[in-house]
């Protein structure tokens, strides 16, 4: 438990990140203004409407909404509700976006959100992560999955990374950075609120230190430690969603491999390949910023990789073009569908990139493909690497189908909460 | 290689498995008559009906045939013949069975399949088992998936397990005898061959050693060691296809936990929990047989747990009854949909099985849930288990979705090839 002087100070903090919070363009409150859920404005919906909250699901669409007996718009953007059905039963407490096309959001609870309210939902996040993870590195709170819709929370060490994806998130901002103080009194507390899917709240992207000075963090990860820049890198910092994926590498990876390491961010596929015994690793990146840190982080691991700049697809032809060839590889891209009229121009780019690397791959080669697009799905993504393979007159064998990592638990009547794939294959040359 | 004495040897065996084949229902002749494939019979395809062969996928159905031009009824069970494209081009050998709906299996190869060329699928396989395997235990073949379509074999070290599904396997005998000895030269060949899908084919029951004599197998799997009969037990005598999912026990038992192990079999996953940690140990089976070997494979690990006789489902029953609570269960029933008309009774049973399970999981326990029918698909199997958490007013969160182990590879064009699904799963109470 934090000592009471601990408490003062996240107050403060809170404070801050409220009065920050009334400055922006949703410009919700940061308090609750009821006394309790019952005083809560109710959110009726149309008949029949519940079936798939009854479900699981925790999500409101506005055409779900009787706009007659409750309209929209006399909702301010993050205000808590009571749902009802049409035949009044409750649904609990959800937060509002009448902005939004997911108008509201179940939180699966008759209570309000408070602090306290918060720190349970936490622990219980947590205790899932301590059973998993021998290092306090883990993505904390995943969202929906973890009852907690639109938030985000990672964990390095003592250093937090918060994300607020919902206007409803937002506005509890102060209670949720309460509860973190309480439950983990985080050194560091970075708000990265930079992600896309603020702009369909209605949010403005803000990055902002929420407690501590800035500073880059350290992140273990399979007995390996990486330095993550947390403001400056991808999403929070860390792919924490790949931990479990490069684990299964040790399977795979054989004395001497040579390992090419496509889009690799930090290094972590590329040096735990080299920490498993691959003779020669080469890490490609379009960005020079990535490529230092893996070389940085390949030199704090005390193990060897060449960088390569250049965007991947050219680097391959180019590496076809020179006869390199590797005996595994990992093509971990960032998402190529990031909507879904995406799709058809996703699964070209996901043929395409996978044919090329199946053209270096030697023979009996591993391919390690992945995609984290939601809107990709495994059946359709799984095709596109089947394309490649006959496009590269290849036979694959798909050895293993990994997902994210256990801390971004699915949740099982939510389908969006489950977006990574990662494919473990071998690519054999034609038969005769 | 095998000295010449065994090569003798090994003809003798064929010979004889031969004879054995001659008086089966199918009346293959067990020996290829033609001299090169372009002798053999041609089977020509309707128009268009190449297309899914030309994606990778190696059955033809019988409606797809061109049977004015090569009538099925023309050839005998087994036989070999060329397959063309109405446009006569050609897609290489295939074995025919006129009798089945899939009227022909490609060898995805242009050459007759002489021992020879079974020799060099057969090491293509074996590559692929030891870099994945320290130890001589697993699925070493897996059909359409290793390009030998209706042919599944299992090692036990020196011991070996040969399934033969389909006529044309069972016509190809003799050079599958001849090409596995000349690989791996195994002390002993058991020919397990009663599997259900052989009546399809019009192929008899027939359990007979092929080789050596009879005895009870051992399999070293994640450390420990099982004996398997082959001859009596289930399927080949082991669920190598569990392997993986067993291993990743790992991450979810604490020390002294308390795990339940519902169609326990020989043991392996309560075996696996008990020198794990887990304090106590619960085999559940109706069968005494298979109870027996948990009891005697636990003593051969050193490990100890109890077991319970009965039906899964009344035994459930008692111990929620009973008060007994348990941090982990694994529930691994056989296939409850064997047929696609099975699924919704199969839904019902998964749900069902799932709903006692969760019943008897203390708060946060972990729920490994699994099945290995084809015909449930990993989402339907999802909804069956997210069914069974509301039913049990438990919130889910699915953690790991594993599949079969790696000696069992998925063919990218075959759904049929995939039917394993492990959903490690934790079991909060409700949230309120």
């Amino acid at each position: 438990m934090p000592a009471a002087t601990t408490t003062a100070a996240t107050a403060a903090t809170a404070a801050t990140a409220a009065t920050a919070i009334a400055t922006t363009a949703a410009g919700t409150a940061g308090v609750i203004a009821a006394a309790t859920a019952a005083d809560l404005p109710a959110l009726r919906l149309k008949r029949h409407e519940e079936r798939r909250l009854l479900s699981g699901h925790l999500w409101v669409f506005s055409n779900e909404v009787d706009i007659a007996q409750t309209p929209l718009n006399r909702f301010r953007p993050g205000e808590l509700v009571r749902v009802l059905t049409h035949q009044d039963r409750s649904l609990g407490v959800a937060y509002v976006n009448p902005h939004s096309l997911i108008c509201a959001r179940l939180l699966q609870s008759a209570e309000l959100p408070t602090a306290q309210w918060f720190v349970a939902r936490m622990k219980l996040a947590l205790t899932l992560r301590q059973r998993l993870y021998d290092q306090p590195c883990y993505r904390w709170v995943y969202g929906e999955s973890d009852a907690l819709p639109g938030l985000v929370i990672d964990r390095f060490g003592e250093d937090c990374v918060v994300q607020v994806a919902t206007a409803g998130m937002q506005a509890l901002l102060p209670q949720i950075l309460e509860a973190l103080q309480a439950v983990a009194a985080p050194r560091r507390v970075l708000l990265k609120n930079d992600t896309a899917l603020r702009g369909l709240e209605g949010l403005p992207a803000q990055v902002e230190w929420a407690r501590g000075e800035p500073g880059t963090a350290t992140v273990i990860e399979n007995g390996l430690h990486y330095s993550a820049d947390l403001e400056q890198g991808q999403k929070t910092g860390w792919f924490y969603d790949q931990a479990a994926n490069r684990r299964r590498l040790a399977a795979y990876i054989r004395p001497g491999a040579r390992v090419l390491d496509l889009f690799c961010y930090a290094g972590a596929w590329g040096i735990n390949a080299a920490r498993l015994g691959a003779a020669e690793v080469l890490c490609v990146d379009a960005s020079a910023q990535a490529l230092a840190a893996a070389s940085a982080n390949a030199k704090a691991n005390d193990v060897t990789l060449r960088t390569r700049a250049g965007d991947a697809f050219e680097t391959l032809e180019a590496l076809g073009q020179e006869g390199a060839r590797f005996d595994l590889a990992v093509v971990d891209p960032p998402a190529f569908a990031k909507r879904k009229k995406d799709v058809p121009a996703a699964l070209a780019a996901y043929r395409r990139i996978n044919q090329l690397a199946m053209r270096v791959l030697a023979p009996e080669g591993i391919l390690v493909s992945c995609s984290c697009s939601y809107h990709v799905g495994a059946e359709e993504f799984q095709g596109a690497i089947a394309k490649a393979a006959r496009a590269a007159d290849r036979q694959l064998q798909i050895l293993e189908q990994g997902g994210q990592s256990a801390d971004h638990p699915v949740h099982p009547a939510i389908a969006e909460t489950r977006y990574l794939k990662a494919f473990f294959c071998r690519v054999n040359d034609a038969l005769s």
